[in-house]
């Protein structure tokens, strides 16, 4: 399993980590199969979207930013559950197949973490499994 | 990898795609394993849900017609942020056991692919992993 | 593939099942790989959050509680609506990795069944993949 770490300067964005999830596969012993991709933390998530206009990815964050409010009448106490609630309406992992060490993605996706309660230091795991 | 082409006939739509997705295990090499199901577009994406009563599945799309509104102030100027923003609240992909060729799913549940921003041709990757 | 049964309480709640799935890694012939869960339920979910404080799972449920609400139009006449489109919203599968027999999560992490229309017996199906 690979660990890759990130650093994350806002508190809510959507950071594209398609690049470096690339890059673990490049010396990777399979060469083709299927490439999970976990998100360890409870107030992040990851998911795959247009990457090509940076409005998508700014419209995904704006919406989910409205649609859980933070002055709602929470009961965890460290006030961050809206990003608990954003990471469990994104998802916390990924599957992308891969062959010939690439990843196969539909022309406009991206992959992208999600941080909802940063800015942080992350890590996500990438586990590759062969076909 | 198997491509499955797929024609939406409405600008929102849930479309059950469990027979086609089951007729690509029936000429695997594998006979046990996992299918891995993924949606190559950004304004479109998958989900398993109840497929015995088709009102299921026109209650999940008009509930996320409803929640996810046209005429908010989206950034993306194509229009289509409401798409992009519901194909990232379902996500893109499925994972579904198989035995014997067969998915192995639960009574009522069928495999959806789910159209925000149709008509269109669209298509979907199928992936088998042995046990 | 390893079938876990569960009986829920309520009406809507999160469960914690991390102990009784790592038990079924505990046997398992593999030791290092993936373990895909998957609910074969279509008003009930799975999801990966916090489950060192259970002020969190009650806000994920509550929030979600508020989101869809029962009073509204629904066409399909059972008046679970809600539940399956919670279901759609958090998901009916996941994938952790894992390693000596161990799963592999983040230090706040659990792994929750969403019961969205109980009480009712349950069951999930635990697939494990070698790597």
């Amino acid at each position: 399993m690979h660990e890759i770490k990130l650093a994350t300067r806002r508190t809510t964005e959507l950071l594209d980590i398609t690049e470096v999830v690339q890059s673990k596969l490049a010396s990777a012993c399979q060469s083709n199969g299927i490439c999970t991709i976990f998100c360890p933390h409870t107030t992040a998530g990851l998911l795959i979207n247009e990457c090509a206009d940076p409005a998508v990815a700014h419209d995904i964050v704006s919406f989910l930013e409205e649609l859980v409010p933070g002055n709602r009448a929470w009961t965890h106490a460290e006030g961050n559950s809206p990003a608990h609630v954003k990471a469990a309406l994104v998802g916390n992992a990924l599957q992308v197949a891969f062959e010939d060490r690439k990843l196969v993605l539909g022309t406009w996706q991206g992959i992208f973490f999600c941080e909802f309660d940063g800015p942080r230091q992350r890590r996500i795991w990438v586990q590759i499994t062969s076909e």
